[in-house]
């Protein structure tokens, strides 16, 4: 769906489903096992076995065919192929109702996301901290990002204003956009750019309720 | 991708883009605009004006080729087919971290999702109030459903209880399940599922970074 897909050489598709993976032998894990077959996480999940099985040739695990994979060691190559182990530096713009509570969300922290600082242009929000995250003046960001020297930046502004603070944020040394925003920017091709929005979501969900009604 | 597709008329990616257009012609009305063609939406939009046309022949909208679509009756019309101007009744599960941040997000409202109450079995949240919105407990919750009777359940549990979790909202007269856990929950085929796993999309963003950086 995005253009910087060519980057990679796992396919987005298999890339998300990882995660499902990670998160179902985690449970399997806390329930005693210590071997899963992609037989097993097929049980359970809505994936082929042989689709789990090509998605995970993509990572460096090695899998028995009869045995299946060591859940210790398919957990820790998951993690670390994922990137959920190195902590990632953000900061975000737009400090009102999402953009605060992302700050407050720490549970971004264990999955490798720390955000550094929040930006707004609001002087009632400037200055203050949220979950121990300072908010700064946005004029402040290229001059704060010398120091923080962030990589991602979480964009939760206002729809109107998303592109223009797409292209500051990106003049002021960010590699890629987490964009919440439901306003479809436009990046540099050598820009990650991750759209998430839950409008669309919500969309989605609102649409088969209402034919499900019918 | 998810089972309940075949459901709606209209194409999930469709649907999908539909939030993007109304971003932007909102947009164009702050700048002045009045009218509004597909080529016009196309370039600044990285989708081409022919499947613009062809997103919007889904939804009720009188466009002509050479004049455009009309920007309030497109606005009006997008907004009510996605749902966003009827209130949809929601209850949340597991107030953590993710789960306090989303009752704390009065944006949502904004978007046509009203949440009523949130549930968890931690007595330090139990009987608390976030952003106005009550905290009960999960015990309670087929009881407190028959006077809320909530369609929509957020799930922002732990992964390794959401599909239990899930089971229990079913039973309790849910009907659509907004999922954040990065855990795949299966559900009944009567009932609606939306998965955003904003962890996925950590993941995702990750993994292009590093390419990126080879």
């Amino acid at each position: 769906m995005d253009r910087d897909n060519y980057h990679s050489r796992i396919p987005e598709p298999a890339l998300r489903r990882l995660p499902w993976y990670l998160s179902y032998i985690k449970l399997l894990k806390k329930q005693g096992y210590g071997k899963v077959s992609s037989t097993q996480i097929a049980q359970k999940i809505n994936v082929s076995a042989t689709q789990i099985a090509k998605d995970l040739s993509y990572v460096n695990v090695s899998g028995k065919t009869r045995v299946g994979y060591d859940i210790d060691e398919l957990t820790a190559v998951l993690e670390d192929f994922l990137g959920f182990k190195r902590m990632h530096s953000a900061v975000l713009f737009g400090v009102g109702s999402l953009g605060a509570a992302l700050l407050s969300d720490s549970g971004l922290e264990q999955y490798g996301l720390k955000i550094y600082a929040g930006f707004d242009v609001d002087p009632a929000i400037v200055g203050q901290k949220i979950n121990k995250i300072p908010v700064f003046h946005s004029d402040d960001f290229a001059l704060k990002n010398k120091k923080l020297n962030a990589q991602i930046g979480i964009l939760t502004v206002p729809p109107d204003i998303a592109q223009e603070v797409a292209d500051f944020m990106i003049a002021g040394g960010i590699e890629a956009i987490w964009n919440f925003t439901p306003f479809r920017i436009r990046v540099p091709e050598h820009i990650v750019l991750q759209n998430t929005s839950l409008y669309a979501h919500l969309a989605v969900m609102f649409n088969r309720l209402v034919k499900d009604d019918e």
